[in-house]
């Protein structure tokens, strides 16, 4: 069995945005040359997601929309986390899209149906944060 | 390591069901001859879910009216992604269910509880669509 | 590639806690002497969740409002799925928290960002129930 392991870095200047991923996974599934497996994929902060859906804008739009309906940033004061912090939505934001994706590796690609890509979720971000792309296999 | 992949599919004829896949994910394992690992579920597409539950109809029916609650199809317009599309609450939808399950296999079974099942959601049929099983073990 | 499997058992008195997990797990790893692979860990009940978050007394308080508010216990005959029990909420609220967590393992320890931790996360309490940790690595 192999093992690679890399992590990505991203600034997001907003507090919210989604980040398409995948070429950035799809380089470290080359660098690592590992052909059959899995990939996982994590956000390592707990106010950021990963999640696997369509790249397409007006649905992302609709996702932060649906996110602040369930998850309000505001009132800030409505959390008992936020105490010196505003970021407790981000906590339940991450819940609803999730820490993580587990994808095939077939003949060294992503194993994917015709639209499936990776996303990174943002929910409090303004600064410097990372995802973890570990890959086992041979 | 030996891997093993297959794709399951369905054809659902209402938009939405919860469809009980574990016996088809017992038979992919018992044809991998693998005895030790993770078995890697997921919908190969992004309106639809596999996730691990309970086999009991009344509760399939709380689902559906939850999310449906959550995330209602109507109306339609209420969405952006909804551009000669209607399904961006089978988007939604799919978040709050998941994409994935990984389960153990240990001694050439699934390692469940006794009432762990797993389903594939569909919230957008009426067409053909793939579920993904992907096994790595020895 | 090696494998290791074991079960944590959990008796919370409440209908509903959030218990911070990370210590039993990171001793499942040790025992193991897996150095690179991956950590599955997931509620063997579906009335339960693992997932990974901040250890922050107020940030729990606030996931258990919020999922009250999302998928209320009561009215317990809301469910069609309570008859003869009373977890409908608890199957739903498992759903928004997640079944399961896999956590990269590098150089012998879970590979985390600085606040990640896994929970144990119980909606139907007051009798004894399951977690399963498998690795699989080398």
């Amino acid at each position: 069995m192999r093992s690679y392991r890399k992590e990505l870095w991203f600034d997001v200047a907003a507090r919210r945005a989604f980040l398409n991923i995948t070429p950035q996974v799809e380089a470290c599934l080359r660098e690592s040359g590992i052909q059959e497996g899995f990939v996982l994929v994590n956000a390592m902060h707990i106010t950021a997601s990963v999640f696997v859906n369509d790249d397409e804008a007006g649905l992302h739009h609709d996702f932060d929309v649906w996110l602040e309906k369930l998850a309000p940033h505001e009132p800030v004061s409505g959390y008992r986390h936020n105490t010196g912090e505003d970021n407790a939505d981000a906590h339940l934001k991450r819940q609803v899209m999730g820490r993580e994706a587990v994808v095939a590796v077939t003949d060294g690609r992503l194993d994917f149906g015709p639209w499936e890509q990776i996303f990174y979720g943002e929910f409090d971000g303004r600064r410097r944060k990372r995802v973890l792309v570990k890959i086992i296999g041979e």
